[in-house]
């Protein structure tokens, strides 16, 4: 487990946070996982407007400017790492008692687990653990992720670099910390997220800037079959960009590599924010 | 809100918990909230059965003797009061990093907000935020409770006691921190818990031990008009025993107070545990 290079809470130097804080009692607040390059994060607009519409959601009253700031000056001291932006609630015992000011906690860790270059491609597997429904919560990468924890706790092959996601009603929506994309005939799909999932910062900036793709991405319930039937696959997230997926466990989906569409949205994507293709 | 009045943090007097913990990053970890009663934990018992359970499903290795000891040291300190044991999954970050040890923050709070007794009777209103279904947390008190903050932020009136949540198809289940119990026919009822919901502890003791109840509880599904069409209501958990319910906002169901079958679960209770019927 790799430790925090530096942290701070509510920007001053630390590595705890009260009890009764509402991030720990109830999962009361959100995270992001930014990646640094050059002493920068490239991603940085896109994590803040997601903090920020997560909070309104979440009835969390922000600071952002100091949010900001920390971010930036963390940032600054490392050439390449991973920046994690967690923000609660704050202090209040009790469901309703939410009049507390929000608490951040900004952490520095070094760049790690990065998965295999597009060149070999990851294997992945399908999870049992199914995504419940809940459209007051989907999209937010807020707190409560128990569910993730379970299916992530499904293996423990090294091999296995991530594990798929479908809902309680079977549709293929994610993976445990990526976002999966598809594609068939030269055209790119990525899940609906309005009853459950997390909305990804890569996946958004994918959906918004299509680097190296033509045409839209299709966003809309895709299921197990059309995994199969892909004539490529892959998943995103802010600190890996974009991972090839070679071959599904059990499944009949499997993929030379690397893929030419795959291939070219991550040569846009390394040249564009930086992210390597392969490492 | 009530500060703590003593705290231990894995056995040493703190009120703070590393930010590396998964209980804050992921809600991996569990809660109970129990009642002191002259310096004792009268149901005690279940809330360690409930404690050791969810900890196996949770893949949590608790040490339920050093739990067991600090809860009765810190009772022991106090005539009335709340004592809450926390358990989160120790530290590590990464959904699947999950080899650390459990840890254990058990506070005691002064006894407050108890609602009005029994004689009045309490007014509760029906959620428009709903319970997800996920059978695989269905029933556990885990710390990814987001639903409950955003049911509770629904209201602010002071004089409405509770809010009920129906799950997403549509089947009434609890309140946002008590279970609820329908009499019909004379018969007692309660919503199954196997897609969702919290299997409180206090709810258990009226489904084990019956206090002043003829024949078994029912556990079944239940619907908003059986609320409708109920002779008497009530919620329980294991700060509050039981608390009847008067009337439901916005809905026919109104209830003469006290009613007749709910006075007497409440006086056995009283007998038993010594939870007072009206305070």
């Amino acid at each position: 487990m790799s430790r925090a290079i530096d942290a701070l809470v509510d920007g001053v130097r630390s590595d705890v946070i009260a009890t009764d804080d509402r991030g720990l009692l109830y999962g009361h607040g959100m995270f992001e996982t930014c990646r640094i390059v050059d002493g920068r994060v490239p991603l940085w607009p896109h994590h803040r407007a997601r903090l920020s519409s997560t909070a309104l959601r979440l009835r969390i009253a922000l600071d952002i400017k100091a949010i900001d700031a920390e971010v930036a000056d963390l940032a600054a001291t490392q050439p390449a790492g991973v920046i994690k932006v967690l923000v609660t609630a704050g202090p209040g015992r009790g469901y309703g008692n939410n009049a507390g000011t929000a608490r951040r906690v900004i952490s520095v860790f070094p760049l790690r687990d990065i998965p295999p270059g597009l060149d070999t491609g990851a294997t992945v597997r399908i999870c049992a653990t199914r995504l419940s429904l809940q459209p007051a919560l989907a999209g937010l990468k807020h707190l409560n992720r128990l569910e993730q924890v379970l299916a992530r706790a499904e293996w423990n092959d090294p091999d296995i670099a991530e594990g798929l996601m479908c809902d309680v009603e079977g549709r293929l929506i994610e993976g445990t910390a990526t976002n999966l994309f598809l594609v068939h005939d030269g055209s790119v799909a990525t899940a609906a997220l309005d009853r459950c999932g997390v909305a990804g910062v890569m996946r958004q900036v994918l959906i918004d800037e299509r680097p190296g793709i033509d045409g839209p991405i299709e966003i809309r319930d895709i299921t197990l079959d059309e995994l199969d039937s892909a004539e490529e696959c892959f998943l995103s997230n802010a600190v890996i960009g974009i991972q090839s997926v070679s071959r599904v466990l059990d499944r009949v989906g499997a993929w030379p590599q690397p893929g030419r569409i795959t291939r070219r949205i991550a040569t846009v994507l390394e040249a564009r924010f930086g992210f390597p293709v392969s490492l």
